[in-house]
């Protein structure tokens, strides 16, 4: 009987590239019986075909159905076989792999954790330290009827602390509609990922309602888009200007700075702003159609 | 002439193994005409020889000597050739890269970053929601006439505001002697990397200071050693115990939880404390000679 061993395969924010992967991971995948792949949380712009064709290996997607309540699916036969999970983004960012894995020990299998960036700390390349940063927020899509603004308090606490706000923006990836909760077939609607634009759009309607907070629409801001492929993107400006602006297809977070700068941050910020007036684009990536490379 | 590139590669926060770097990194490393590898802000355990011997090119060790003052030694030839800075971490954590960047960027050179886990991501292995993380403190050692506390109250605010405070613990590698500094030819101290015990005893000298505050020494913390290696080791009690316990070898980090957990955040904690009298330990490795696995 082989060692059991249940391995949560933790690639990159956005596999832009199958090669995002380590080495260490990649030769866990290809050793693998199983191999599924986290599909809703986050994007996979490269193709679940390319990774197959690159790991040599299927890919069977797991989906928002099968990573919530397949978790008996993917664990089936982990004490005899080596099963991967590929994760794009933080592996403990939800809290569906946390639960996968506390099932996994119930079961008595071992779980191995391969590390990768995320977003978290990927974000670095905009220039701002990681260490300035105070808590994450998560922007969700709004409805008619459901408008919650409470990370918007966050947002000032940060600022009032001195610390830049790192914003994750809404993913909706296979959502039931609305029409399709109640029935026996469900139907999903099309995916949609938050730009920064409609971030921004977002947080000037919530200051409207605001209006002596700290964070206004004249609020230094950085977008920032497919964070570590070739088509990066990193914009600096007001928060009134990054709602008119197009950073291209998703992935897109967004940081409200903080109200004091490093030297070294503002150097970053002045570089790039005076040579492109107030928009200072990627420095961490090559040059495709961007606005500015070096 | 070949495309001019300076290429910031950025590794696991502990290169437990050459096999933490990715498969992109790899392939960039595998045609740099120079490799630098950055070894005064992080620890590489392996060794500079594996690499050498995995990625089939000579390293050269950029000590704080030739990261901070070398910029131009490490530039040289940049416009014609590829050259590559690995580095142990976040590459934007410690100001001594986004300077070089932006010496790079004078000097008309190209950067691309490969991203890559660090430990400000990697924390989750834990199981602490990594979104309920407040401000990152830093702990220096004391020493007899210099003993700053500021970072005490980043704690107190972060747990104030609900969060957990990640502390990163002081590494004192290549330091010249306080009698060699005036002089021409430096000598160095030993190197040296804080362990949780020494960080929990320094905080509970802060918190005989401070009796009055929402940290005590009963407290709960988490201590991480060693997080992506095979003989990492995480151990969750108050702080009072954690100033007594021995983690094992460096790297260390230690964790302040906040006072209100997620229920899968409690069920984590509570399911590896009963196990282990008030202890837990690490889930997210396979053991030799570890407290528990699983």
């Amino acid at each position: 009987m082989q060692q059991s061993l249940f391995r949560g395969l933790y690639i990159n924010i956005i596999v832009w590239d199958p090669k995002d992967v380590t080495v260490k991971g990649l030769e866990i995948i290809k050793k693998c019986s199983r191999v599924y792949l986290e599909g809703y949380t986050s994007i996979l712009s490269c193709g679940a075909e390319a990774l197959e064709e690159f790991y040599g290996r299927k890919i069977i997607i797991a989906d928002r159905d099968l990573a919530e309540q397949g978790a008996d699916e993917i664990l089936e036969g982990a004490h005899e076989l080596d099963i991967a999970l590929l994760v794009v983004g933080d592996p403990f960012g939800a809290t569906t792999h946390t639960d996968l894995v506390l099932r996994a020990k119930e079961k008595g299998v071992k779980v191995q954790v391969v590390h990768n960036a995320s977003i978290l700390n990927a974000i670095g390349c905009c220039g701002l330290q990681l260490y300035t940063f105070g808590e994450t927020v998560s922007i969700p899509y709004w409805t008619e009827t459901w408008q919650p603004d409470s990370f918007f308090n966050k947002i000032v606490a940060n600022y009032q602390h001195k610390l830049h706000t790192l914003c994750l923006l809404d993913i909706k990836v296979k959502e039931p509609t609305p029409e399709s909760l109640t029935r026996k077939k469900k139907e999903y609607m099309p995916p949609k990922f938050m730009s920064v634009q409609e971030a921004s759009q977002q947080l000037l309607k919530i200051i409207e309602k605001h209006p002596k907070t700290c964070i206004t629409g004249d609020s230094l801001c950085i977008g920032l888009a497919r964070v570590g492929s070739d088509t990066q993107k990193i914009v600096s400006c007001s928060l009134e200007r990054m709602a008119e602006y197009d950073l291209g297809g998703p992935l897109h977070s967004l940081i409200i700075v903080g109200p004091n700068l490093h030297p070294l941050e503002t150097d970053y910020l002045e570089h790039f702003k005076n040579s492109y007036n107030y928009c200072w684009t990627q420095f961490a990536s090559f040059g495709n159609g961007l606005l500015r490379t070096f």
